[in-house]
């Protein structure tokens, strides 16, 4: 076999990368679970006809075909999914009658987009989504709920940078724009979704241009998408502008009611943001979006919002609301900018030494009773001398090398060089030593990023 | 959304099943783990050219195209990995000045293969691998390892019924099959390999007629697939059927320590059966089969065994040995027969009631602190009638209710009725309820299989 290459945009990690993605997904679970969300997968392919309903994505779609597929029956209709909430409202309606609402849910799978690959973008990333859907009527309170999961999740992870969530509201920004005159409020929405890139002056123009308001207008709107508090006070500041609106009403007590509700729960965790607007145009109330302190160019790493007719039979509604976090993305700028130490890259515990082939079972017995008791261990591979088996314990990070002994077994712990005696149905190492820590990196002023991301 | 169907090969599970996939996952996480086998994760593809020298698997391959691809590119030349095995061995070519060898891994992921559907075979499936590779020499002794380490992991699922693993040799086949005369023992091999399918007949007739062998040759043949013992106790067996080559007496030797290894760690793990063959042309020694007591035809749920060539870059080869649990398999035979029944299907341990929509976050502030504490709940959506809330709570399988009371909060064991007070600062439930509990199915003669899978 040849030395292969990589594969641009499907990145892969050495195992102390994974060890940092792993205790990522770890915290996903355990905070979703928390909150009573079940644990779901679904298949990674959607058929086709589904997902082009979405159309601003299908670009983007991976189409599969079987390699000695007859010509006739060239693609087989199936696409690689490009998130999971459209599998998720899929499943849903599949499922509906065995489901009980409302229906929480967390998901942790890859997703796959044949996008151009650049910083924080991939083409195979995994995200942790978490979603509540009910049968016709969800009750507001979930959009709360869905900002303070994630505000928890993120602070969780002592490594993470500040993050902060910035919310914003789709009846919010729509009653705004119907109330300036905006005949095509979609329209406004695309171009003001484009203010980060392109600019103030720009963003107007196109607002004249393409979305059809006039000036004044179209400066109201950018005036609307420069608001941003940390509580319910953009409402004041709203209100200055002097648009009039039933729908902006709503928009305005749905937001603070969010902002407050969130803060309550978690003081600082959700800023109001009236910029954000999220590209997908399922989203019909709150949106979030979240930015990393210091790293703010590499985008949302977790986005989301609610949803009222992603998914219906006809006959029933389920609308929803969810956030997802990027894993990917997030791994990604931990491991390239230095952000995280990992303690080792292996779970081993123990090296259990071996004095001679002849007794390597009576040391395999001793690692087998340590793990009865939940340490986990490896036995030396060969029978070396003593000194290098303790530097291969040293070299992949393990703690402790045990030392078989007719006499008394003892266990050494390689960093302090301290060796006492020891009973396989007794020791224990301290709790920070049975698993790899994943832990804050000390900021180093003159050190290089890392470039760890090996896609 | 028109109701979707379901895709044909790609199952999914309930919540229920949910719990139970998630639960074989955890326990292979976990005794890898007590093992030193590190978390990898490679992406989803490979170039098609690398994955299509495995011979006989190219059928199989779904290749990816991204939709708005021009003629000219019309194939991206990636197609999705149809095992773990394969990208492992790029994996470390890839990265092997970065890695510790002998080198531990394990790996749950997804693979895809584009067969025809039947009972335990899918399109879409996860895996469970365990492998280890050295760098030019790998010791004898992880080839009783991995028998040990699957043991251990089907062991510890209470659900799953007794599982025995077959191991075989190659060497001990290839040299037999030289010794009795075969000028392509690999031909020789690919027949025996058929032995279950075809009969006794059938496999004799193509043995002579394809094989080339003697029909005095193709009955010894015969005779040693027949060998079968739950000890060393095969070697006098094959002794006796007079045949004399040295790679037989090597594979003899290695298949009588696999045994005897692993059978002293955990007594009546593995049998010796001399008709296990293993499909996949790269094993080079000992090969694993595992079959579910009363669930043999469908097939084996854990397989693999030692390769010496798989991974080479020309300078350094990269010999190893891994056992894969087919988890899509396991539990489809689990969920399909009703072998387990799930306690609950959502994480969730109480259920805080709700008393009006004013007093909402008193009960917030409830789960809250629960939660911290790693209690897993949900806040009841709607301030119905307490009566109403139990019955979300019991439809759900949530044990507790939580009532936020200023005269003191209580909580309710809604199976047993018994309501107590309780602080949300000290009340524990017992170890047992915090999460979804996986067990056996009691026997139910008289039912008939229930049919889980959503395929």
């Amino acid at each position: 076999m040849a030395k292969p290459g990589r594969v641009s945009g499907f990145p892969e990690w050495l195992p102390e990368g994974q060890v940092v993605q792993q205790a990522v997904e770890d915290a996903a679970r355990r905070v979703f679970r928390l909150h009573g969300f079940c644990g779901l997968e679904t298949r990674a392919v959607e058929p086709l006809d589904q997902m082009l309903r979405k159309g601003e994505i299908d670009k983007e779609v991976y189409v599969l075909r079987r390699l000695h597929a007859q010509e006739s029956e060239a693609d087989s209709g199936l696409g690689l999914h490009f998130d999971l909430t459209v599998p998720f409202a899929r499943y849903v309606l599949e499922n509906a009658g065995r489901l009980e609402f409302p229906f929480k849910r967390y998901q942790i799978q890859k997703v796959w987009r044949g996008e151009r690959p650049q910083e924080g973008r991939f083409r195979e990333f995994t995200q942790a989504d978490v979603d509540v859907v009910g049968r016709d009527t969800l009750p507001f309170h979930f959009e709360v709920e869905m900002a303070v999961v994630m505000s928890e999740l993120l602070a969780s992870l002592p490594m993470v940078p500040a993050a902060t969530i910035q919310v914003n509201n789709r009846k919010l920004a729509e009653g705004f724009y119907r109330g300036v005159g905006a005949d095509d409020p979609d329209a406004v929405l695309r171009v003001i979704d484009k203010l980060d890139k392109i600019g103030v002056d720009a963003t107007e123009r196109l607002l004249v241009d393409e979305a059809g308001l006039t000036t004044t207008a179209a400066r109201s709107c950018l005036a609307l998408a420069a608001i941003r508090t940390p509580d319910a006070s953009f409402a004041e500041q709203v209100a200055r502008l002097g648009v009039s609106n039933d729908l902006l009403d709503e928009g305005v007590r749905e937001l603070a009611a969010v902002v407050e509700g969130a803060n309550r729960e978690r003081a600082g965790s959700v800023v109001a943001d009236l910029r954000i607007a999220r590209g997908l145009d399922y989203y019909t109330g709150t949106v979030y979006e979240t930015l990393l302190a210091g790293h703010e160019s590499v985008g949302s790493i977790a986005s989301g919002g609610r949803y009222d007719s992603l998914a219906s039979d006809g006959r029933q509604t389920y609308p929803g609301v969810g956030i997802s976090l990027g894993v990917t993305r997030l791994v990604s700028v931990l491991l390239g900018h230095g952000l995280v130490t990992v303690s080792r890259a292996v779970p081993t515990v123990v090296l259990v030494a071996v004095v001679d082939e002849e007794s390597r079972p009576a040391s395999t017995a001793v690692a087998d009773r340590l793990r009865r008791r939940g340490i986990a261990c490896e036995v030396m591979p060969t029978a070396d001398k003593f000194g290098r088996q303790i530097r291969y314990a040293d070299r992949r990070g393990i703690p402790y090398v045990w030392f078989p002994d007719a006499a008394g077994d003892t266990v050494k712990d390689i960093r302090s060089g301290d060796q006492i005696a020891a009973d396989p149905e007794v020791w224990c190492p301290p709790a920070e030593d049975l698993d790899p820590r994943v832990e804050r990196a000390l900021p180093t002023s003159d050190a290089p990023p890392r470039q760890e991301e090996r896609s």
